[in-house]
């Protein structure tokens, strides 16, 4: 329902709202331990709220024991690691490793699962996977026996590094391929290798939401960086390198998750010399190269790194083959050299067979056949998305390559409410604060035309639509900051 | 040579060893930073050298900017962060996360790799595994299209709980199991779970030389527990559970690697009480059980574990098909939701191909013939190995199972030299000393009798005996710490 400041029921619900988007940025590290909190008129004002609401809101986070008074100068965070992170009491672990918030989505199930950013499996040539296999027996019969090497079976890095030379401009030796069972492997294992606690980290707005938990279970602060269809404000980017000398920029610039934006190849060129200047590493995710509906887009950013500060993560399970999970990690040898100590921890190696198999498929005809099929397989469904939500009120820009729409709601539909509805008839999507580094992006959702075909797009499609016409309230959150969406 | 005291150069080469012997330990963190070093008076005491051989070292440390002097009381270690871990200069990462030693070893070429526990792929059912391949293909024809849930497949999960109830009687559920791509894995998710940086860790000693690897990478400080041929001294277990109150004790109590020791039941069901009265996670590391030459080993601690303190991690990729690397960890719920959590950040689950082959093989009629010839090939090897060792002047224990023998090398045969011999007369092994949390155990060495065959091993002993007889000397760190070594 609509909130109505006048009433005694509305601003319990207002104070309760203060309380937990409070709590959220406190636990999101936005102030650290023993750092003030902002002063009641301060919030009051900043959240359009009278500053009794926020005057509650902080004594129920001091009643939670989530903040203290310190000589009655003002509201400070009180520190929760004793408390929370390591209990000797009983055997409940409770981990500082936050989970991946996707994948939670992802496990729910439903008839329409919207949500999902994968490949139909019905869009992959599966009758003709049994031969490649046998093949790769008949080729190399103790291949089960056999484990790879931890950079990866040295036949396929020298492969991929043909192709890679050829296709993209990029020149390297296999030796500067590192071979991962997927890219979220090969995120956290960079995560991992160059991310300190309190470093900097920038990250797209929105971005590729696992990447968020990666970056932020390894204690980086976070920087979000807007990404418009132009691409990125360079200026800020620049200016965000200067002022707090980031550890790294994470970006997915081509068909960009969950926007599908496409960084032009103009900035891609600045962004590197920005990189080298800043002396910041630019973390280059691209699953999605190969899925355009109209014309390649530009070369990866490696290809115009001559100093070794972009380090490129190329997934190709999410068409090629998912059940594989096949990715490969190009650098160069002084960042290869601690990847892979991380990886020969990690596990001991991606198992050869997969490997093998991957290159047989990946470099036969019939992959760039079935590539050219699955492009208007895509687009067809897309499209077919887009008619349905036309007349909705929503707003979207038409990708032009990639899995997924980045959809901004009708102003009069409440995401939560919209969230519910939504479980309740069995379909799912994913709300844009997942995917956003700060968390708000109450307004935006993603919902994947990849996975369901043209008739169950159809189908949940209408039905979801029905779910707008509810009367739905608006966000309480995106009433008390009127402006923040208003930038995505 | 023989360190001859008298002679300057031996003076020489003996401060660059006492050298080399306090940096080591100042690596490994066992006096922390702005701690004090022992006194010169001390140490030349405990090593059995003179003075101004340890005044030379510590000279060498502060000019290398490894200590520093305070106000004429003594030595203390400097802080390395600075310089090593993080320098903003230049693209090159330093990372803090330290590779896997073993496998390093690994991947040295020589024509007889005694260090390679694995097993010889010549041992595996291989012209058949195309078989299991192509089963999978026609159950499962969208078995490459489709992800695995980051659990691991339930088919799997229902398959190997009813496994382990009936064959170990662990009483639990397919949600109390969670498929990873090889113990690797395993133990790092459960290192990146459970261990904060400062908390104890108990390792065996001599233990499987990664988990040092990734404890210490997590920031553990390790606290060695011996190892005997009948199990520990549980008193001495105690007594540090007690005291130092550790987070977990990680173990491999069946078919030990290196030593091949098995932990008596009576002992496991002490371990399990002591775990719960002091609030120590056991971590059960078991790859071997299948490889045993007499009888079957006993229970698992897991078995007589009734409040959650058994971690149990059961690979089977060592025996059943390396190239799959699939391994299993058994644990109660609290556990698992954060070990759920770790792997959704670490990949997108182990691939659904390789777990659906390891399902389809694992509990076919053929694996278990497979394994009844597998432990005899593997005895027979054992058998030949160690007659190719008598006359040698080493000893060791003979092992009922597993793929290792624990060698302690005659006193004339110095370790590095012996090290240096081999890989000119392309032989590997494992030194004791990558097996030992505290880096010592120079008189031991680890050989697998896995991996090559009975010839090869016949050629590759007898090749490998010859170094013996040459005339190498005691290694100058055991000759300073005449009574290290006897301990173990």
């Amino acid at each position: 329902m609509i909130y109505n400041r006048g009433t005694k029921e509305a601003s319990v619900l207002l104070f309760k709202q203060v309380y937990d988007y409070l709590l959220e940025r406190i636990q999101r590290g936005e102030w650290k331990e023993g750092e003030k909190l902002p002063s009641i008129r301060a919030l009051s004002a900043e959240l359009h709220v009278h500053r009794l609401t926020v005057f509650k809101a902080y004594q129920l986070l001091k009643k939670n024991s989530k903040v203290y008074v310190k000589d009655k100068q003002g509201y400070y965070v009180r520190s929760t690691v004793s408390e929370s992170v390591h209990p000797r009491q009983d055997p409940i672990i409770r981990g500082f490793v936050q989970g991946s918030s996707l994948s939670e989505i992802r496990d729910v199930k439903a008839d329409y699962t919207f949500s999902i950013a994968l490949l139909d499996p019905n869009l992959l040539p599966n009758h003709y996977f049994s031969e490649y296999v046998k093949k790769v027996f008949d080729l190399y019969p103790k291949v089960l026996g056999t484990y790879s090497t931890i950079q990866g079976d040295e036949e396929l890095r020298e492969a991929l590094s043909h192709y890679f030379t050829e296709k993209h401009r990029f020149y390297l030796s296999s030796d500067e391929l590192l071979v991962t069972s997927g890219s979220q492997e090969a995120i956290d294992l960079i995560a991992r290798v160059i991310v300190k606690p309190r470093d900097i980290v920038l990250l797209e707005r929105p971005t590729y939401s696992p990447a968020i938990d990666v970056f932020t279970r390894q204690g980086a602060r976070i920087l979000p960086v807007e990404i418009h269809r132009q691409g990125y404000d360079l200026e800020e980017v620049e200016r965000l390198m200067k002022q707090y000398k980031p550890r790294l920029f994470y970006l997915n610039p081509t068909f960009h998750n969950p926007t599908g934006y496409t960084v032009p190849a103009e900035q891609r060129k600045k962004l590197v010399e920005l990189a080298q200047k800043y002396r910041c590493l630019l973390i280059e995710d691209d699953p999605y190269r190969d899925i355009y509906f109209d014309k390649e887009p530009p070369l990866p950013m490696f290809a115009y790194d001559t100093s070794g500060y972009v380090i490129y993560v190329r997934s190709f399970s999410k068409y090629v083959a998912p059940g594989l999970g096949i990715a490969v990690v190009a650098c160069r040898p002084a960042v290869m050299k601690e990847l892979l100590r991380a990886k020969s921890l990690s596990d001991s190696g991606t198992p050869l067979l997969n490997q093998k198999i991957f290159l047989r498929y990946f470099f036969s005809e019939r992959l760039q056949q079935h590539l050219a099929k699955l492009r208007i397989a895509l687009a067809v469904r897309k499209e077919i998305m887009e008619q349905e939500l036309t007349d909705t009120g929503c707003s979207w820009e038409s990708p032009s390559g990639g899995f997924n729409l980045w959809v901004r709601l009708p102003g009069h539909v409440h995401l939560e409410t919209l969230l519910e509805a939504s479980t309740a008839s069995s379909i799912t999507f994913v709300p844009g604060c997942i995917c956003d580094p700060l968390k708000e992006y109450r307004s935006w959702i993603r919902i994947s035309y990849s996975f369901l075909n043209e008739q169950q797009i159809r189908e949940g499609m209408s039905r979801f639509k029905g779910l707008f016409r509810q009367n739905v309230a608006a966000s309480a959150l995106a009433f008390m900051l009127p402006n923040r969406d208003n930038k995505a």
